[in-house]
């Protein structure tokens, strides 16, 4: 049994994270922090966690934190930085939802999120929580980055087959469908349900942060100098990303090879369901941890069609967040989550 | 030919305006003012305006105004009193959208609405543009208080049948649901997308401020005093308000009674749809000026339950006020409407 | 650890059944019958479980039902009758979700449900499966009949003010608000996303079935003769049911007294929720075994409103079934539902 | 003033042609066939048509039709090709809004409609109506073959920089995304709104009739063997598509060739709106017969990425349609679409 406490936990992740930590038979929920809602209790905030938690959120404070094993942080990109060394200094394990320590290159961080890296020092002890890649590094590591929820959807798609020199590195295109918690808790008009509902838009075209976390992940896991396209979509439903991937096909791939590539990867990967005929839905994988993947090969274009659906909230936020636990705690990966 | 400007044009019920007025064959809008959104052309912030009108958005000034023959007011409840009166003087057509004028009685205005009200004396000039019961009044009057769009769902339901005595007027209760739309373009977290979507809550139960609107004017074009109960809910749909009315049904009364009643009303009406069989459907009203009405006697438990269905937007909001332009300039009543 | 069988594994609460009792400790899915989609993992069906379970559908008989403990019936209304009792008889446990066991009087189940009473001798032998009312009966019944859904969400909602003499047994009026899955796995063009989304509708007005289940289980458990109007509304959600409640307030009843009569009754209850300030809101409970209750008092108008939400397939179907079973077993009330 | 009868008038694009006909000034509606609904009236099938139409479904023959000067078909595909070559003899000019004629290589229709084509000798008469590439050939035409909704707003996005050589034309991704009304009214347990809501899939993928389509007609208007990879994805919003297409960018080419391309040919195109900046959204052309498109470049890649939204029953069916029909008969092309 250990005590986990959540830096941030009134936004929509850390609700989920308490949500999902509350089924966790090792965990014990010590310490909610929070800014604005300070004093008042979580199940005011989010009335469906009544009768379930009545913590009341509290200042942050290191001391208080510390009283905790492991620290979940899921706060805006640009927060976590101020506090990670402090942490990480007193011992404890950390888990940081947000942007802060995903990218090894703090230039690109600054470019891409707009503001400077104040905690780059901090940068070589970050671990890159993706399990199905990252396993073994995330047993030992004490800070996690998390992965983004687009990142992950993208990359634990597309990783096997490039890793395999199934496709080409050049001109992959990746377009991201996500629901509108991936925005968080915000009232930003644009975020609205009347703006949102019955439309679609992209938005961010060629300067979404997730970008170079994508490129330098795959980069780093394959071997291959990827620089793919993404454009991210705001679509009308609450959860969910949808990743279709267009990748320029080596010549005489088979459907069998690209089958074999996923099975390679992720036979043993709890989390991840491939399927050489089914192509993915949002409704099969929301409310759960699972990625969903199928493809379809197109030799008369020369492409592969890649295709996976997750939960923004679980498996590209709080359910790869305790899953990166489970490991560095020695737990059954799969605790609390299914 | 007139000329229309309209303050508070970049609101949803101004830009509805835009859209119906742009269709009318009588019609040029002349001004378009707003406060925020000064100096730009209204389809940068409606892009579906674009080709359509390219107007540039100005500061309200009561001379700008008065090179139109009609002025629109689309502001929030408590602004257009600040306004009608210098309008008034130069001898303008004022139809507000907003609830300044609605009540007769500025006590109730002031209990409901939480604020004063600072044009008391221009209250005997506004008429309640219910068209289907006050069109004659509506000729001659020179301010509109164009009616809330809860307001209009309920009191055209309920009115034939109450006028007639065949229910009734203690123990009525109206239960509303209404598409975001009605609160208009806000940056409220309570109408984010992510807040409202697979999600119903009763709001303001008790307090709305549609409630002494209904019921002062029931009571007005009934006769009786009405006191009914009256509680809104929020749905997550854009538009449309489903309004069901749980109404105690006078001893023996019969169904053809209660169509008879909507006939004799409504017979000429051309918005007025009602049926002695269907269910109203809001899919059917909405991006139109109708209202759909019906209606189930339930004579096991002395009740009469009453069903409608508009456009929160066009016969809640600006299709009823250019319906109340038609008559009140002896255009034809569906002008620009149909 | 008990054996537990599905008759009708392949529709929304078959499913939603085996997903909540793959979470529960005590319990091993044995056998899952259905009928056209015989031969098929039910994993096929819905993907969603595909790596939780794999278990092939198969035809039912009452044999292979027989070797498990408990036996869920999910089958539209009108087939149980044909199944219980040869279950009975073989000394099952039985749980019902249909209506066909709800009504004790066999003439009113003709007249609402359209079709003769196959197994009028069981209908002694059957329980109404409303925890928070009938716990003691629930413990040593063998057959249970799961409320319906409105059922629940009414029931649950008016009972306590009833029963303490609050409110006027005449002249209640229910106005319930349900998502589409209510309907079941249907192809009815009713029920397409394109004739459902952005719309509302009243349906079965006045002739739904789950109108004399709401008053003789209230008449039932309150020993007031009570006639309530019911109207069902058809909302664009998935899951979801959402009641608003209008009843006649006795003179100079206290909000402090209807509060007394929610603690009263549910104190102990570890699914009901009620609170005297806030509303419920659908989104709070779906997913849950909760129903949230709120209430307002309009002493103005001599009425109470009381409002309630529920998720239609756990509280008002599979969640609720395996809380009786739970109940039936002796184990934690709340097991697998947390 | 013609006269104009639609054969399928019970479908969603016939009931759309039925709207917008109405508001046209120089088009009487004659004669509306049906199959199933024949001796309804329409408003019965399609209430939202109660008081603005009246006329009863009747069984199509070829003498009825020919008292029309107009015929439009919104059959689904393999039905038109029964009925062209006799209102072709008898003189009449036909729009038909399915698939059978949009193909001019009858293989390549077969291949992707799975049934033989039976008026192969009507395809050397048919003109593809996509207004902004053919509408000198559309003046004189006899049969026009409406485009498809996908072909359309994928043609229209990509034509202006393929046939301005700014793109290559091998390794173009269409990434299309659909409103369920795209599909018709339909039973389809696939198309349910518990299904389709709150999720995103990809379907057809590989194999959608659309293709050959999207294919054929670039080659033909831009001179480029064009062999685009298509797929089309369905979301849970009634009407819209939004089109995302990612094209391999020749060297240098900058915005503003790409703007320069867009201004070449639908600088006079009523309905076409492109921007160098806005990213386009659906909503801002539902309910209309505009296409919005926007572009990236992204040099770094050497992609363009281009975006566009249309109503896919407007623009996408009956809107076309009757853009066809002014240009056909001598109208203004935006009349009753504006």
């Amino acid at each position: 049994m250990i005590k986990a406490s959540i830096i941030g936990a009134s936004g929509y992740s850390g609700a989920e994270l308490v949500k999902i930590l509350l089924r966790h038979k090792e965990v014990k929920i010590e310490k909610l922090f929070a800014n604005a809602s300070v004093g008042k209790q979580i199940d005011t905030i989010y009335p469906w966690l009544n009768k379930r938690i009545d913590t009341t959120l509290e200042t942050y404070s290191v001391d208080a934190a510390c009283a905790s094993d492991v620290v979940f942080i899921a706060l805006p990109s640009g927060e976590a930085m101020n506090t990670v060394p402090e942490l990480f200094e007193r011992g404890k394990k950390i888990i940081d939802l947000g942007g802060d320590f995903r990218l090894q290159e703090s230039a690109l961080y600054e470019k891409f999120y707009k503001h400077d890296h104040k905690a780059k020092s901090m940068l070589p002890q970050a671990v890159y929580g993706l399990p199905e890649w990252n396993r073994d590094q995330i047993k030992s590591a004490n800070i996690i980055a998390n992965p983004g929820c687009y990142a992950t959807s993208a990359i634990l798609t597309v990783a096997p087959v490039l890793k395999e020199g199934l496709i080409d590195e050049h001109g992959i295109a990746i377009s991201s469908l996500s629901g509108v918690s991936g925005a968080g808790r915000s009232t930003n008009i644009e975020l609205s349900f009347t703006e949102v509902n019955e439309s679609v838009k992209a938005y961010k075209v060629g300067v979404h942060q997730h970008t170079p976390e994508i490129n330098s992940t795959l980069t780093a896991i394959t071997g291959k100098h990827v620089s793919a396209t993404f454009v991210p979509h705001l679509l009308p439903i609450t959860r969910g990303i949808y990743t279709s991937i267009y990748a320029p096909l080596k010549k005489n791939v088979t459907p069998q090879e690209i089958s074999a590539a996923f099975k390679k990867y992720y036979f043993h990967a709890p989390f991840v369901r491939y399927s050489n005929s089914a192509v993915p839905e949002i409704k099969n994988v929301n409310y759960t941890n699972y990625i969903d993947i199928g493809f379809h090969v197109y030799p008369e274009n020369n492409q592969l069609i890649l295709f996976s659906a997750i939960d923004n909230l679980i498996k590209g936020a709080a359910g790869q967040a305790v899953q990166n636990m489970n490991i560095m705690f020695g737990y059954n990966e799969s605790e609390g989550l299914v």
